[in-house]
């Protein structure tokens, strides 16, 4: 297909395909001459993944480029590909001091994934979030250990084991890592707005009145 | 206690809690003469709630000023109060003009959540949010319905009524606010974090070699 093919079929701009190749990020097409390219399956396939990353997993150019290169190095374990794929996804370290509560917070949260037994880098950027959210219910005077998450745990754990049993080795590193990335990205998104609804459908079988609230029950109050 | 006490106690900085004096967030404390004022228990637990909205919900002055409102609403039920709170959390409307694929996904949404028996309002702003996720997934080429969430549905749900379970509405209003803004948002990055701590943990004993990844085994190499 050509360029303005191409961009019909991933929805990706001619100019961004256009930089994506001038970035090496994207492999050349086969050329025809005149200032012409053509491109195949594995261009549709790689811009996708470009998209996935930038759009969905909002990663720079560089961060693009280090995973794509992740890709490419067959030498390098898929499990240890998707590592690259979590650390480029993760926050960005916080440049200011690690206070004292901080650095309490992370010591309980190490304690606390070794006692789950989960095998997980000492450089997890999740692990800096975990801790986060341990120092901010301290903060806000709650006197709790990081077992204040452990119902949260088992349940993301399930979660994962399930993702996990829909993640093949045997479709390609590429796709591996598409479906890594949407995985953590759109399905974390999408399981955050799943508990805000249904914490709003359990708030209302728990303190909600029947039908639509605020509307007085018929006859309780005069018409005006 | 002294305003600088105060400080003290809560962490916020003395300028700040003049600042929500000033914007009529906090009362006045009780005046004892010459510029002085003291201060006591429920200003202290007005602030806590205040920062929470603030730094953990990261919610603007005027949406702090809705919520307090909501809560001084004594006429407004438990589970309005909830959805004021939940909805000025919420991701702010987007101002693009909708597509048809994301109309589309809306409504599809809106059907799920319905064969769910789930009962939310129309107007929450979490509905939008997994629209937008299914948006994606079928970006990327997925040809996939709101189904594709049900798993993390019925965990969402799960998380849901154990969180609710120890929300109680006999400790006072502000205090289940206090309760639901942190449920909201603490445990929503603590969900997410272990969701990513998880999968890396599941990720190394599905596709991981034992022992430290990239590490050669034992005398596999010659020492270098």
């Amino acid at each position: 297909v050509r360029v303005s093919e191409l961009s019909r079929v991933t929805g990706v701009p001619v100019a961004t395909i256009k930089y994506y190749l001038r970035e090496g990020l994207l492999p050349r097409g086969r050329s025809t001459g005149r200032n012409q390219a053509v491109y195949a399956d594995e261009h549709i396939r790689r811009l996708r993944l470009i998209r996935t990353l930038r759009e969905i997993g909002r990663l720079g150019i560089e961060d693009v480029r280090a995973v794509l290169g992740a890709i490419a190095d067959e030498e390098l374990p898929l499990h240890d590909l998707l590592g690259v794929a979590h650390r480029a996804l993760g926050p960005r370290p916080d440049p200011s001091p690690v206070t004292a509560d901080v650095e309490a917070a992370r010591a309980d949260v190490d304690r606390f994934l070794d006692e789950l037994g989960w095998q997980v880098g000492s450089g997890a950027p999740a692990r800096r979030t975990l801790a986060d959210a341990l120092v901010a219910l301290r903060r806000l005077g709650r006197d709790c250990g990081p077992e204040v998450f452990g119902f949260h745990a088992e349940a993301a754990e399930r979660i994962a084991a399930y993702e996990l049993e829909r993640t093949s080795a045997d479709d390609g590193r590429a796709a591996a890592v598409e479906g890594a990335v949407t995985g953590i990205v759109v399905f974390e998104s999408a399981l955050a707005a799943l508990r805000r609804l249904a914490q709003e459908h359990h708030s209302r079988l728990r303190f909600g009145r029947r039908g639509s609230s605020r509307a007085p029950a018929e006859g309780s109050r005069p018409a005006h």
